[in-house]
């Protein structure tokens, strides 16, 4: 069985610019969760939406067969590193269907820690 | 490819009415993270809804092609500026499909703030 | 246009027993946001579902035309109050579609509030 | 009526290593939360995902005919415990429709505790 989507869409996305505590730890993120339930390796694009230029990507990476897969966007950096402290968007291509969280970890303002979760959007496929 | 809805709609607004720390990151707020992946302009329609009155707008703006665009509720003013510490909801309308997600920082209660997101509830088209 | 679904569920409902802070902005609870924005009032049903013994319920209130509507869980008393501390679940049956939002509350343990919000599960109709 | 779903997953589960405040109430922790409208009891199996080995399972339990359960993955140690602080996703499937919730609570950080809570992902059935 089959188990996601081969599409996914994140309007929200923000890396806050500061952390408070032990790295990697506490450093404030946002975070893909990555699940690939089917035996076959699946390819990912990412597109990164921005308020005031053109989109940039894709990043590419695999999610192995049989297994989840955890992204920081911080940790993207080809074609190019995500700003800090800037609002983004993602658009999730995947040639086989995945199912993606996403979270995000804000410690920034000591001790005034937030976390947040959501699923991401699934478009179809 | 078309990515997302063209209507959502949001129940539980709520703008805290009061903040702690340096404005704007550290403000009291509701935002709405439309993202628009597609070549065209798309133009937005909201609704507020209220728990004793009518319904006031509609709230105009745009969301530019292959962009995210980020709209504070505490910033919309036209046709008049959504009351503080007021329980409402929204609808939205576009003109193209897009993705919608719902942010609330809650900075009111030093040092209790506190964060939550979700995505916009779709509802089809 | 009819907005929404008439048939949601709720499974992570749970009332923390204590507060800390002013009353009632700061008092622990479990929230349900309805939105009707049809022209005609809505009339919704809660069946309270427990671990250990039969669904209670049902609840009963109204949700006005173009209006949203706030229900502290804390709040419902008839037929019975819902014990705090306690896990418990919601199923809601509207005779209209309304859109559902759920936010928890809790400042239990001073300064650690925590808040979150998802929309309810529709089901459907 | 049957209610929700009998296929779900989730792909971001992290059991936080560490717990401040009074146990059971403050201890770090990942659940679910199991909703059985039906009349019938329910069985279910989850799969348990990892990053950098095959998947582990069944973890087997019943949900009983018109009751909330929650399961505290931290408990869950039927073929083997989940190791705390690591990644993992999990799949469940039912024999009966169920509406699964997901709550995380995370206390390791005081005073910084977090909550975040989100539906699971439906994949149908």
């Amino acid at each position: 069985m089959t188990t996601g989507s081969t599409h996914w869409a994140l309007a929200g996305g923000h890396i806050p610019a500061e952390s408070n505590g032990p790295e990697p730890a506490r450093t404030s993120r946002d975070v893909l969760h990555l699940l690939n339930t089917g035996d076959t390796e699946a390819s990912v694009e990412l597109l990164i939406y921005y308020a005031d230029r053109e989109p940039m990507g894709p990043y590419r990476f695999k999610v192995p067969a049989r297994r989840v897969k955890v992204v920081r966007f911080n940790d993207l950096i080809d074609p190019e590193a995500i700003p800090l402290a800037t609002d983004y968007a993602c658009t999730l291509t995947a040639n086989l269907p995945l199912v993606v969280q996403y979270t995000r970890l804000d410690t920034s303002h000591n001790p005034q820690a937030t976390e947040s979760t959501l699923a991401a959007y699934p478009i179809g496929g």
